[in-house]
């Protein structure tokens, strides 16, 4: 078997070789193809590096062999050789991944430079000062990446030096100066390593590209990852190429340039660059980088090359581009070219622009916006690359971001936030006592609780940030402190969360605000003429339906009805109907909650008037309506022990009994959804009549009603949806009896349990529609209770990668999709035009969305402030498929 | 469309139509076909009861009209008319269900006297006296049974005039009397009715025909299918027949007799016969029977007759016979043949005398036997047809039967049951406290609980009775009552418990002794000869392996290691491991816990060397080795309030936070099985390590050990059993290089998870074996937390019958079936020798043993008491499946 290629020289990559060479080795050798002046070069193969890490980090055979084979083929034709006494190759040594990662891995420049060559290099370009300036640079560079001697070390001989010579700037430095620090590196660095510094720079290569390798799994880069969804298995490449100098003098220079603003989209250079400097200067803020436009004046020639390359670079790769550049002595090379990062803003500007400029198609541009992007248009959002470390992360429970004080208690953020003092309220987790102090708060932050928990919930709802269960936090209440790490923040210092990807910062960001402009309501109207996928929105009350409305919601997918239920008004006739003794009992319950329940449809129908909505019958477990037992237990002890009041103490214990009486050990698989309703069909019946007498009252009131859908959950068996839908239909019909009136309703069922994706086909036979549960089925599925599991061994598989993806904000394709493709092939196997949709929060998923596209969906339905994302995210589907 | 086919008269029947003429038609149909003398007859189909059934009630088109067609036809045959003042003709009309359920259903004799045919009727036979009784007998049933009079109203003045007379029995009544009877009857009738008695025949018998099929629907009926798994979708037929009659004088006789001994199984005419009676007197115990042996005296010709008609139906239906005859003044008439009820220890023995004789094959022989059966040998068991109602129904959650007397508590169980006094346990439910009393007691009841409560879960492990979660009855420990309806049972009061179905009776029934004899033992070896399924046992210590072993399991399928973790003297271990704040603490702590695993180990290796042992590796959340959160919260606020000892307190309030932490809302779906080896790799490396030390330890000791098989519970992800499996095979590694030792060893997975069988084929990747845990598979596949819906909804679910069968008892093959089948399939597409078994409860169930086969299992795994039966069921499956 002939050995396997690890090496790849410049000529023999093109850009299509991204997963082999990475971002940067494929635009290098794109670059050369089309005729763009860059450095010569080889690349290390991403397979070179998935290999050592799957190998315990020794590295496949051959490999050493042909990077000096590589090597070899460069010095002959570049004419150099490295570390060379005459004629000396100097290269960088680069980290290039798949997806790029600005800055998370490892580089080192210069390499190739030593004793001897440091001496030819200041004879060639006839400046000893600069040879000398790189041979400190590497060394510095290489000692820290490569052999980890520590930073401050090198910095503070730097630091005593210029203190010494009395000045201020490293370029004040002379060649003396130089020469004597780098002997002085050279001892730090052979101190630090017990006199194991190696001198030679091809021993110094292989050990710069290992530590390149091995950078792609430091805990920043795996962070990074993490949090852009980029699979651990892909690896990085290894880009090794000739150095060029933007430090011999005043005619060389270095810098970063993007074709477009990349916060606006507006069109022209923006960047940053240095004479007289290498490519770290620009980063490490040293010195302050000038903004391109003096470019002009300073390198005129160079500048109007860089523009023409820049345009002819973005023509063809037809989008953005964020490119390197170093300019040695009046010559101008590109080190790099990628599609520039960019806001969600301008991004739309940039994607709606290139079509007025004919550079793209209108299907195009939908392709180069990131549909999750867009939540930053929506919510005051971080900005891209904003430099703060996250001092803790949780759970991104609710999108958007929040800057406020610290406060502790929902009173003191009700108190302060009503003043207009912006803060976040931090708890252990919130309960429904503190919802005053939610509506205050600039944002919520829980040391506990899942996706689902109260805070997340409620922040949800009201297009509030929240980050949940952040485990890593610890909360004083009565000290008032909130303990990360050593780090002690007291109340009222001011923090800054992320929603969005549940990142919690210690200090304060200055925010994006909302950004729905016309850019946005342009491009979203392509996107709506590509998509076929419906959207709609989950929502259970007018105030969150009109909003659903104005964000381009179809119809409502889910209007849960349980909310209705839990208002405090209503409790005391929800528990005479659960304590009710008979079916006559419960009925009587039952018709006062009715009014009430009607009134709260009311209110949802007139928002969606001329659309769907599709209503799901009562679901949770009836104790959710009852005191928690612990809490009761405690209680009754308490009434006891103080020989209180008997009456109260007998009531207590009533409750005590019911309670027990209907506690589950596993409510999440108990007596609910259409259980619930099997055990006591007046349930059912009331909710209909309910449903009824709303959309005929819109309908009076407001000329047009909704599409009626009525959602039976829970269903396991054929035979529950049988009894069940005749029970609905039932009560329909004798509400348009009396009414004398007609209404247009189907009866559907929620797809929620393996099982009845599994007998999709005989479930089919009494359903309109099917819509899917995911959250409930990825739960079934996988045998995974949401809650417990994201504060407990599901956050730790994602953080650990056994899992890729947290299952219930993405769909797990692999397990649960295949059940959603199974329910709606078998259900349509029995009704070909069966309406089939989603209603867990995977429909404001992009990726989720991608997958309902291809299973054949007719519809989606996600939290009003996902609509946006879920229209974006249909139409990229089919553009997906078009291209597959 | 022609009209459907209602009616079939008794020449258009064979014995093969069952389905369409219920067992008692198709039944005279096949006598009359191989000519055996019966009675002209008609019958109305199973579709007409089941159409009716469905429409309200409301007969089918056509209905009326063919039954008087069928009427007209057997009067044409007969040369007599219903109701006729000459030649009268009076009909029977009887259920015929598919499957036999005798005494469930009514039926009307002489149907068809009349005030015109009676006289008709004494001059034809010259008997005045017998036509009147026909008369007085036809009103009492018509009205009791079609009109609703209440019993006692007959029977009252049917005393009085008896009384009134100064005579003891009926048949001192002359024809006088009796014609006076049947005034009062039509008076009691009438008035009863409002004076709605009707007096037509031909509207009598449509009002007889539609009474039959409302008493499918009667609670009886409903309660002996639900025992024994009938549908209720298959409805009964009618059979409307000639009347003979055994009341014709001393030449007249009627009775019942089986060809075998259905107790014993012995070869001998069985049964009893009243002369000068109808079949009614035989049953309603008024006059005692005689023996049939006496027979040959009375009657000596239709005796001879009989015995030679019986024995060509034995040979017929090669199967023990139970038939019911009448001798209408010395000619033999045969109403009813069947294949008789049997014990379990008849059934064995007729099967093997059969095989015997010669008459059916060994396979034959195997497919008379109902597996499930077999449980009355390996158990006391209730005799058949012992004729008591039970007071109660609960879960058969263990099965056999115990008869003692009531007590309320442990103590007194363990101190009477200890003396030899049989004593039955009733509690509200059992806890770990209760099992001094549980060993001591015959059996045990309670009032709350599922299949997996404390109570079933030890009392199957004891081989004990228990019938659990009996709703229905209510307990009052300090009183000491158990209250049903109305009947108040005191301490020391005798009931009796049926484990094998679930009821409860309220007085004291003999039981039949368990019954492993010769025929046994022959019979389960035809069966091991027939069948290709394994049979393996459920076992985790000595004396149940050693039990399984002994009732012929080849292994154990199932050895779960959690009791070994909650017994008394590990749980400080236990503790400190669960408290461990570092990986290094929680080793120190499982290196205790480890000699204490082997130990027990080493007993269940000792019982099975030479056979395979699957052992499971942990599996429960870790909070259940804690206390529970309810009682712990009560316990602080307590010594709180009590203001006690503070470091009590303290205590407890760190072992209650620690409670707080671990705690899940639906343990079901936490943190256990592997996800917490995941988290603790400590846990199933000490585990492992204690398996091998064991397996060496036994083989040093024996000479020889067993096949270990390593189990990782609940995987849903390939990647969870990828690591684990490392885990194990570096730790069975290490330990072998250390005692320089080998050993062949397995590592397998559960597939209990729908997503692990939907990836099945990346799971096998793994996986030298899977083992369905259809427990926990059919928990998440429909969705069901066992322990609550077995209290709750699932119960209602079978009694109304949404459910056929309680899926934990029998596997629910249209769903969770379809999930295993999935399993095996994709499993093999990657390792076609996979070794596939299942270790659910399902694996000691007949029906499910049948479907296991029929999926392609290797093995079954149940406790140690349903061996036998399991491996009965295999042998069937394979027959069912040749004769498929």
């Amino acid at each position: 078997m002939s050995e396997e290629r690890y090496i790849y020289d410049l000529a023999d990559g093109d850009g299509t070789m991204r997963s082999l060479l990475g971002g940067k080795g494929a635009g290098v050798a794109e670059m050369n193809r089309v005729g763009v002046p860059v450095p010569d070069a080889f690349t290390v193969t991403t397979t070179a590096c998935v290999q050592t890490m799957n190998n315990n980090g020794e590295w496949p055979d051959g490999l050493a062999d042909q990077i000096a084979q590589g090597l070899k083929r460069l010095e002959e034709r570049t004419g150099r050789t490295l570390g060379g006494s005459e004629r000396p190759l100097l290269v960088s040594v680069r980290s290039g991944a798949v997806h790029s990662m600005p800055g998370m891995m490892d580089t080192i420049l210069n390499l190739g430079i030593s004793d001897e060559s440091v001496v030819a290099l200041a004879e060639e370009f006839g400046n000893e000062r600069f040879a000398w300036d790189c041979y400190r640079r590497f060394i510095q560079m290489y000692g820290e990446v490569v052999e980890g001697v520590p930073q401050n070390l090198y910095e503070d001989a730097l630091s005593e030096l210029k203190h010494h010579r009395g000045v201020d700037q490293d370029t004040d430095l002379d060649a003396d100066d130089l020469k004597g620090l780098v002997e002085t590196f050279k001892q730090i660095s052979n101190d630090h390593l017990g006199g194991a510094w190696t001198a030679d720079p091809r021993e110094q290569l292989n050990r710069a590209v290992n530590a390149v390798f091995k950078s792609w799994g430091n805990p920043r880069a795996e962070v990074y990852r993490r949090a852009h969804n980029i699979p651990a298995s892909l690896g990085t490449a290894v880009n090794i190429m000739q150095m060029v100098f933007g430090n011999r003098g005043d005619t060389s220079a270095t810098g970063v340039c993007f074709t477009r603003n990349p916060s606006t989209g507006e069109k022209a250079l923006y960047g940053e660059f240095l004479v007289n400097a290498q490519g770290e200067d620009v980063v490490a803020g040293i010195r302050t980088p000038r903004p391109m436009g003096e470019m002009k004046d300073v390198l005129p020639e160079a500048y109007e090359q860089l523009v023409a390359t820049m345009h002819k670079m973005e023509q063809h790769y037809k989008d953005m581009q964020d490119m390197e550049f170093t300019i040695e002595d009046g010559k101008l090379y590109l080190l790099q070219t990628r599609n520039g990062k960019r806001t969600a803003a301008a991004a739309l500007k940039v994607a709606s622009d290139l079509v007025d400029e004919g550079v793209i198609s209108q299907e195009e541009a939908l392709l180069r916006i990131e549909p999750g992007q867009l939540d930053q248009l929506l919510h005051p959002a971080i900005p891209p690359e904003h430099g703060q470390i996250p001092i803790a992360k949780g759970l991104p429970a609710s999108p958007g971001a929040a800057v406020g004080g610290v406060v502790f208690d929902a009173d003191t953020a009700a108190e302060r936030g009503s003043k207009g003092e912006p803060v976040v309220l931090v708890r252990f987790e919130t309960t429904p006592d503190d919802i005053h102090g939610v509506i205050e708060a600039q944002g919520i932050l829980t040391a506990h609780g899942g996706m689902t928990s109260h805070a997340a919930v409620v922040a949800r709802g009201m297009g509030k940030p929240c980050v949940a269960g952040a485990h890593g936090i610890k909360i004083d209440p009565v000290g008032k402190t909130l303990t990360i790490g050593d780090r002690v923040i007291k109340e009222g210092e001011t923090i800054t969360l992320d929603g969005t990807t549940g990142d919690v910062y210690g200090e304060k960001i200055e925010l994006i605000p909302p950004q729905i402009n016309e850019d946005f309501e342009r491009v979203v109207q392509w996107a709506d003429s590509v998509r076929r996928l419906g959207v709609r929105a989950n929502a259970d009350n007018f105030e969150d339906a009109t909003k659903a409305r104005e964000l381009g919601a179809e119809g409502i997918g889910l209007c849960r009805t349980e909310h209705m239920f839990m208002a405090q008004d209503r409790l005391p006739a929800v528990r005479r109907m659960i304590l009710a003794e008979s079916s006559e009992q419960r009925a009587a319950a039952l018709e006062e909650i009715l009014p009430m329940q009607q009134s709260d449809f009311e209110g949802v129908f007139t928002a969606m008037k001329g659309l769907p909505v599709t209503v799901r019958l009562l679901d949770p477990p009836l104790h959710e309506f009852l005191p928690n037992l612990v809490e009761q237990s405690l209680l009754v002890q308490r009434l006891e022990m103080s020989g209180g009041d008997s009456e109260e103490l007998g009531e207590a214990k009533q409750t005590l009994a019911q309670v027990k009486r209907l506690h589950e050990l596993n409510p999440m698989l108990g007596t609910r959804g259409c259980r619930l309703a099997m055990l006591y069909p007046e349930i059912p019946d009331m909710q209909t009549r309910a449903i009824v007498r709303a959309a005929l009252a819109v309908r009076e009131r407001e000329g047009e009603t909704v599409g009626v859908e009525i959602m039976i959950p829970l269903v396991a068996l054929s035979q529950e949806l049988e009894t069940q839908r005749a029970i609905v239909v039932a009560a329909v019909e004798d509400e348009l009896a009396q009414a004398g009136a007609e209404l247009d309703y189907t009866v559907g069922t929620m797809i929620e349990l393996p099982r009845a994706a599994l007998i999709a086909d005989k479930i089919a036979e009494h359903a309109d529609f099917f819509s899917f549960g995911t959250n409930d089925l990825t739960q079934t599925a996988i045998g995974i209770s949401r809650d417990d599991a994201e504060n407990g061994f599901l956050t730790q598989y994602v953080m650990d990668r056994v899992l890729e993806r947290n299952p219930f904000e993405t769909i797990d394709v692999e397990g649960v999709g295949q059940l959603v493709e199974m329910g709606v092939e078998r259900g349509r196997s029995v009704k070909p035009k069966l309406k089939t949709g989603v209603c867990g929060e995977h429909g404001g998923d992009p990726d989720s969305v991608e997958f309902f596209h291809g299973a054949g969906l007719d519809y989606v339905s996600c939290s009003p402030f996902r609509v946006p994302i879920a229209r974006f995210a249909a139409a990229k589907a089919v553009l997906q498929e078009k291209k597959a």
